[in-house]
């Protein structure tokens, strides 16, 4: 995939992409565009494309200034806006056609409504709320799946939801880790004065001088939509650490727990050994030797009563040790003193040093 | 959400404001007013609005300088302050109404009182006195809980402590975060001179001219609230850091705890194999065969007393066995030797390479 | 608290201080003094006040340049520092007298001795000598305490040592916080040259020029102090390093331990079990149903001898068993093969596209 | 090897290295030079040598400018560019020569292509390409290795498992490492404005004056270069984020499972406790006592069915105590209330302070 | 020992140093000097000679320009170089003498020979050199250490290794704590354009007028240290995270071993129940009351068989239902299909709104 950069076999010399006019009208649909074609036609560097060819996944977010166009490069969308049209390239194998077909619309609208904002702006703008759409969607749509997975751990926990929870958990980190990104390539935009200046467009095309410093107008824009994916991210962090909570105290729970069953566990086997001491005496009398109380009258009754009487007195001492060694509790006597002041140590004897 | 940006359904157009004139006095309370109406009087960005729509929960807090307002929108509070009036937007669905009402108390008086600093000054004071009323107040909510529920830990450790424990920790997580980001906006803020010079509201109405560094006044009022904040988040990290601490040593009695049951089971379940030895030999003398015995004079008692003896001496046996195991320390003979000088590799032999 | 800021009544208006003169005599003791005749005696903001104010405890520390006073707040000090006077505020129920009287004593002293440094520093000076001691006494103290108990689990590891080691821990990290934040006040004026620049008393008073960056005295100074909280701050570190990597080597300890308590158990358990089916065996025996077998001469023996015999076999068997699973190591014959060279996917296919 | 700095024996004062010229073509393979020689002749220092000594394992990778060439050193590339050759050190023991070969046809290749970048910038390229296809292989197969695991840990748990877990674990952290200091070393060239200035070697050689920040071309291909090991860098740490949040939920399902254990366990004992009670009755009734029941003719089948009827009364009675214990859930009756609004502190009584 | 920084008492007030003059000839061994004397003759600060006092153990490492001198406290090593001369001061109760005598070895020689590097910086060298060699030793040795035990755990997991890498483990932290701050001292110096001119005492000696930023020989010295120091830091850090990862992987491994135990044991459990229920039946034909059986010819061989194969059938029953329990594994049916797509919430409803 490295390797690539240098020089392709043919068939990856053709990009599919679809192109708006200056009045946002839809050109050319998923025409096929030959690679250095596009390089010369944008003035483009052979580099910049690998940042646009969808068939590449997992690429870090960018947003780049170049001579002539915006390079933009999130999540869904890679696309190339110049001061008088938008190309979008088509990401292979996405599944939300729905998305795109959201995006394209509100493109479309947004190019159209002249006035405000110029041309390369509004384009950015709707690639910026498209992204935010995608973002919002897919954090309500995880906040709802966790949110219900911890809600049913409050009713029973048990291992199916854990292995869920696993699940949530790594889609929730690639998430996470999705959403700084595009907050990232935002910020790093906003960093750049020379980056933010070369973004003007209309206005470098219409040959109008600026002032390097005077882009409060795309400045105001990036900044809004980064305190909105700066929230995404926040919440993201919330329901994470929701998470780590609860896996936490769930394992305390399952500690208590098991202590509670080794207790029963407990009680159970003194039960049994003192069954056990009851049956060892009866098993004695059971021997077939003399043990001359044979024809004793009571014997029967109170050997019977002694048995159990022994087996009785076992099992309520093993109870007894056994409540004792239950009680936990942070507190021991000595410690539980009101916290001492911070200090104490005596500074009187280091006295005559410091004179 | 986010598409809402652009083009709003009619209901969505009116956003509910109380209104304090230059004396402190309220205009109107709760009024209705069309978002465009506001752009325009207070020479406001649509996008602006947003950040008032009360609407919208969970918004990142911002304190943002505008040509002729000061935007708020810092946890219950969303204004704008003006060089002449205050506009408060109702927060809907806010359920501490008295919180609100102390701070339309607070803020009329501080408006009242002409003097020491300009009046949108005041304004912005009175509002980050509510805000860290709030903050405190649940600062202090939280610590006496979970320090109730610490305290309780200390007594009793049981399951739906735990389970307390966790709702607390969630809570004091959430607090956490919101506190930060209050923190954060006062010193976005702080770090920006241009911001803060944009913040002299009346002496740019006035026409004043200002020098762009000259804005102490402004940096120490909200330096001493930035302080404050600061101090309620460490107090929180610290009772963050309480909690973390507890459970951990709380696992680890829970686990020392196991270990002492363990033991106990084991001692019960070495009596009932030493009671099954001596039950193996009386019911091998209750076998219905001849054993010549039978008929022996003291058998009876010689055999109880050799069953009754080999259980004591299994039991016994057991018991030492384990009493060897359960002796837990960090130490072995070996390393509880004195820590050793940090360098012992002999360099003497490295010496003629240095040569 | 917090609204207490603006308007205090009466009896909060007043605060107890200790006031030296310019030779270091002590002049007033605990007198009274009105808050705004302080504020306008030495030219205070009121907001000021609040740091000094000792009745607000878990103040975050700062030392403060103003106009003709340096005001400090660093742990158990809160002093006014001027050119040619030192006003100290009373703490109240502060515990530690000692500390307070060691220190008023050094400061007397240090004032007294003219020459060197200028007044404002030799304050300054004794104050941080006071701070540093305080903070290595504690440090000091908290070693002995945790290192100690660290020594006793070498020795023994039980429940009341993890209670104690809970307490313990809570005071190292409320102690590394304060440290911490000691440190931070010290770095934070060492950041500002107008700060260090305006601490220049009684240059200022002497009204002598200086220029904005001729500072080194004080700066030496200050990065001297700086650097030994940072010993201090660091050794904290360590003992709280050793504290957790404790905690974490017990908790494994008491795993093994536990699986060595289990094995015993199965131990105990098997041999119950071997018992029993010599047990069974002789019951089967002892019923009242005629097995031909009542008067065979050698019967009993042989019957007795199978049993036991049937129990040891079948205890060996289990014993062999839990053997084969207790042997737990980390290596299986697979992948204990040393590492293998850290790249070894084929590369030569990729070399076609390369081209 | 520290003092190896100042003077070498002999034997290591040779350095083996391949060159090429400025047409790309090998001129001399693994030929043997005198550090001393390379020095003067490239106007090194001889501290320099240190890092292109492949001699030298676990060098933290650095791309440094020197007088007449670029030195880098970056994973398993050491080579020296100079504006009309690269001189590349052998790396002894390195087993990947099949990385070494595609590297070494693809720096030729490129070098030939004149035309675009100049020479020592398509050195870099070459030697960057390699290190990427490096980084990316190793990613590629980690990530197949633990991905296969994490796969087969769905299916089953066992030991086994986990030990190659902690090999790949161990792996995955050693590569993030190197990853991350090669992404270090090229932002650490990024950041310095007079190291890109002085890798432009071919102009200093013509004696071409630049500009001080006229380094475009060569800060795109060095971007470029870091975005796309920021990418694997980023992959890396997903993989680590899996490993660890499986880590923790297989934690918890054993513990699940491990209680799920303890609980047949218990039905067992309780099982066997409550035979043990019938047993007892039966032996009770073996006692060679007379219980003038003897002859009573439905004594056996009654005496017979009240035992069992007392064992499975036990044994019922256990088993509901047990459901009662094992049904864990977060929830309790009084904490399941929704969340409460977030601040519920009474602030009216501050009311009267706030005056 | 703070307040020693003033004054000390007599014997606090000499230090002993060896003395090295301009042609690297040791003139003075362990002479005594007052402390007064060596600030006046020196141009020190009295609060320099803090940092060369060997008796203050723990010292943060610092490197310091004074007006004459360079003032070096390292690990080892406390040293004032000056243009002519360099005075090493003792450290009491080092107990490596080998390495003391291994860097005066070096530095004579090193300040012997002439020409290259100017005298001060020379010596700097030396000491860092000898630095270095402490530090990598260290390393070295705990990497053979640590590495050693680590493989001791693949063979056999038992406690008293656990013991053994807690203490390793904190020597490990120490070590990583002072190889840090030793890095970040010298980092500390290349940071400050000023400290590093102000080095240049032979140049300040000879009056040489010297450019602010000319200290490129200076810089590359100390920069080839701290990165040979970032190597062995880099290292330290690898270790501690196989530390790290092998605890994670052992604790699992106890717990699954813990499961495997438990697994076996209930097997034993129910074999013991099976048992006890033909115990039981056994037990009730054992009664001395008529069961009408008596003298059926084949009763004892089928009440046997019947008690037999009773147990047999509970047995099984058990143990199957334990195998139901033990399979755990990650996935569930409903869990294991593939990720979806990251996207899956309905877009379209929202579309009218973005109208």
């Amino acid at each position: 995939k490295v390797l690539r950069n240098g020089r392709q076999p043919p068939s990856e010399l053709m990009l599919r992409c679809t192109i708006l006019d200056s009045e946002g009208v839809v050109k050319t649909i998923s025409g096929q565009f030959k690679k250095p074609d596009l390089c010369i036609e944008h003035r483009l560097n052979p580099r910049d494309l690998r940042k646009i060819d969808s068939r590449i996944p997992n690429l870090v977010p960018t947003i780049l200034a170049r001579k002539e166009a915006i390079l933009v490069n999130v999540l869904h969308i890679r696309a190339l806006v110049k001061a008088d049209a938008v190309i979008l390239f088509d990401t292979y194998g996405s599944p939300d056609t729905r998305l795109q077909s959201m995006f394209l619309y509100h493109l479309e609208h947004n190019l159209k409504t002249k006035g405000g904002l110029p041309y390369e702006f509004r384009a950015l703008e709707s690639i910026l709320v498209s992204v935010l759409s995608a973002l919002e969607a897919e954090m309500v749509f995880l906040r709802n799946l966790i949110g219900g997975l911890l809600a049913e751990l409050e009713d029973d926990i048990d291992r199916d939801k854990f292995k869920r929870l696993l699940h949530y958990s790594r889609r929730l980190g690639a998430f996470q880790n999705r959403a700084k990104l595009v907050q990232e390539s935002i910020e790093e935009v906003l960093e750049q004065d020379e980056d933010l200046a070369a973004m003007y467009l209309s206005d470098k095309k219409a040959e109008k001088a600026r002032a390097m410093n005077d882009h409060e107008e795309l400045e105001v824009l990036l900044e809004s939509f980064a305190k909105q994916v700066e929230e995404i991210v926040n919440e993201a962090e919330t329901i994470s650490g929701n998470v780590q909570s609860t896996q936490e105290i769930v394992e305390l729970i399952l500690d208590a727990n098991r202590n509670a069953l080794l207790a029963l566990d407990l009680k159970v086997s003194i039960g049994t050994m003192g069954i056990g001491i009851g049956a060892l005496a009866a098993g004695l009398f059971g021997m077939n030797l003399t043990s001359h109380l044979e024809e004793v009258p009571y014997a029967f009754a109170s050997i019977s009563a002694a048995a159990l009487l022994v087996s009785t007195i076992v099992t309520w001492g093993g109870l007894r040790r056994l409540a004792k060694i239950r009680k936990v509790a942070l507190s021991t006597n000595g410690s539980r003193n009101k916290s001492r002041p911070w200090i104490s140590l005596p500074l009187r004897r280091r006295g005559p040093e410091s004179e």
